[in-house]
């Protein structure tokens, strides 16, 4: 890497590019797919639901891609870590990455499956359901965490999503490692339900035992525990993480440390148009806050800020700088 | 072809994913390019210009293209022929067009350069300014031209770009003939006044001889005749094609067969937000009128309703379906 200074995040994830179309709520019936989830899909399914669905726009993605891409557009020094293939969507990915001003130079797969992409069907209600085929990122492996990249980021970001392809839980076993090892914060998104049926167990041990900042919505942290209700949720997952952001859709978000118990507002939204990278964006906004040392009602803000301009239209990447939206809260 | 029922339009154009992305005038000005207008670029250029530009949307483009899906959305019968390579755009082109109802069976190339591009760079004025790259377009020829197709449709459209890629000029040349022969009618668009520029003499044979519907804008028309205002050309085209829709942008449009001149205001929009695929849509809205046996100022209406829809988002394709917009003029 050419700069050497100090990160305030690295990310780590799925590296996934996009394709976004609109779809009515029979065809995701049709499809039995479940609303506002994340599905794994194989590539021939994947092939199956690219044919039968409608014209669609290409955009970088994936979980942990757009939250870096946030910290960047707040200002932030941002990097990234996760596997393309070398083929055209990969330098899609790669482009836009480093054309938002992120680092990027993890090697691209010369064989293996494509570079990954994910369908998401944009229902009326601004919903987004994701189909997931995660193509080169199941390459990513231990082979690909840079000591020293990880040692000087402020806070190292790791998406539950990750945990999906066997080879990546070693790379973010061995990342969380190093950043702990340095004296850096650790941080993870829960990132979906079905994401946290299928790992609980070891999502559970990472957050009682290795992760500083944790980031869930509602259904997420409650699939973890196995409780019916938030607040329930709420009174578990405080004994365990430093810093708790749980977030709640149009009821705001929840940030919880110790006995402090911040409750932060959305920000308000003409019209909610496409939901996809909510979760991602306010992740950025806390993050970003997290990292030049802001309290943490300032960085519920900053994170509902983010997820405000995400959801005013299609797509998972802020349109404006965020530095620019953010000058009221940052003053 | 399962189907071997009559068309409304077949459309032969280059086949192009478009990038899209938003950039100040200072950047068109350090790269010299002229803004609103489509310039050629050669592969390593198109790599250089992306690298040097921000993050884009990646969308099926394509000037015919988007006319025939427009048509195709007016719930005309349309077909498209053009030719992307066996690559992953390549694959998001063929996608595009078919899951909006067009016809698309153009053998994709196996080999040589990859599915072509379109660079477009969107400035705060809503003007784009395009980077071609031509890539697999250049393997269209007159072996890509199915006489029974041609045959079959009412109207065959030609994009003016088309001549840009020598074999393709005679695929083209092969396509009108076989039109003709069939009693059909042959349409064409200038495209873009720099392309009137390389094919001059060209474009000006065909239009005295070959072409029945004529779409150009005012620089298009007037670079065609070399002429400096809009009533000089439009005096030398009526004496030459059966119609001429002539654009004017926020000044409407006028179309003209023999004596008769209708003038038709352009549709209003709230906010334009990115003029690419005006022109392709008031084309897609007049062939489709004229297909379905409307007179000319109803023709022109459908064209600003179809022109109006694009401008007023990031694309070139509509995002709903102009059927449902064009009941009020349609009836």
């Amino acid at each position: 890497m050419a700069d050497r200074g100090e990160l305030d995040v690295v990310g780590i994830g799925n590296a996934l590019v996009d394709v976004l179309t609109h779809a009515e709520e029979g065809f995701l019936a049709h499809q039995s797919l479940v609303k506002g989830t994340m599905h794994l899909v194989d590539e021939p399914r994947a092939r199956e639901l690219y044919d039968a669905m409608g014209p669609g726009v290409e955009m970088s993605g994936g979980s942990a891609a757009n939250t870096v891409v946030g910290v960047a557009s707040f200002g932030g020094r941002a990097h990234y870590v996760g596997k393309v293939r070398e083929d055209q969507l990969g330098e899609v990915f790669a482009h836009d990455l480093r054309a938002t001003g992120v680092g990027y130079d993890t090697p691209r797969a010369a064989d293996g499956p494509p570079t990954g992409r994910c369908l998401i069907l944009v229902t009326p209600d601004a919903q987004r359901t994701m189909s997931t085929f995660l193509g080169a990122s199941v390459r990513l492996g231990p082979g690909d965490i840079d000591r020293s990249l990880i040692s000087r980021a402020r806070i190292l970001y790791l998406e539950g999503y990750l945990f999906d392809p066997p080879a990546a839980q070693d790379a973010f076993r061995a990342a969380a490692a190093i950043a702990h090892a340095a004296g850096r914060k650790v941080s993870l998104t829960l990132s979906d339900p079905f994401c946290v049926g299928r790992h609980r167990k070891a999502f559970l041990d990472l957050v009682e035992h290795h992760v500083d900042i944790l980031f869930a919505n509602e259904a997420e942290i409650c699939a973890l525990y196995e409780v019916g209700d938030f607040d329930a949720a709420l009174a578990r997952v405080r004994g365990h993480c430093e810093i708790a952001a749980l977030t709640r859709s149009a009821k705001g978000s929840v940030l919880v440390s110790g006995t402090r118990v911040h409750i932060v507002d959305a920000h308000p939204v003409d019209a909610v148009v496409d939901t996809t990278g909510a979760g991602d964006l306010y992740a950025a906004g806390v993050l970003y806050g997290l990292s030049q040392g802001r309290d943490l009602p300032t960085c519920g803000r900053l994170g509902s800020l983010a997820a405000a301009e995400v959801i005013a239209h299609v797509g998972a990447r802020p349109m404006v700088p965020l530095a620019q939206l953010a000058g009221p809260i940052l003053g």
